[in-house]
């Protein structure tokens, strides 16, 4: 599944509820599933860890989508060429840089 | 770019320092992109936006690869089949369950 059609996936299924709830209140949904992922990651089953990653980035989509920010691009253009820091793949940057 | 090119891009720019990280210290480094995300989400250029979403995405991966979780098989498992409360197309759950 590519970035793109996770956005298409979220904006066929909740497009129409996320445009009348605009991007404040889809904010407060995702930082309600980041804590459920904050949650999973310190005590839950692998299945549960996977299920609220998936949640976490239904809602990045849904905020992609929001301000129309293509998330494929994004990822690409900040760290397609290397890390954004050093250039390089692997990063070389400094440890008080990027640790 | 497929979830799993996400997930493999991050690992090959980034794996050594972030195996070294633990996930603790990279959960603290994702909610500093969260919170990075939501000034550009108020006040931010497209631009900036975009440079955000990338972050979070980045740090969710490197999330993700800490503890094992297939983004692609998180979000197939989760939303593939339409939306997790009602299985439809677009989402006709009620507004109380999911507004």
């Amino acid at each position: 599944m590519t970035l793109a059609q996770l956005q298409q996936v979220i904006r066929a299924t909740y497009g129409d509820k996320d445009s009348r709830r605009g991007v404040e209140g889809t904010f407060m949904w995702f930082m309600e599933e980041v804590g459920e992922l904050a949650a999973a990651l310190r005590g839950g089953t692998p299945a549960e860890q996977s299920a609220e990653f998936a949640d976490v980035l239904a809602w990045l989509a849904t905020l992609a989508n929001g301000v129309g920010v293509d998330l494929e691009a994004a990822v690409r253009a900040k760290y397609g060429g290397g890390c954004p820091g050093c250039g390089e793949v692997p990063c070389v940057c400094d440890q008080t840089e990027k640790p």
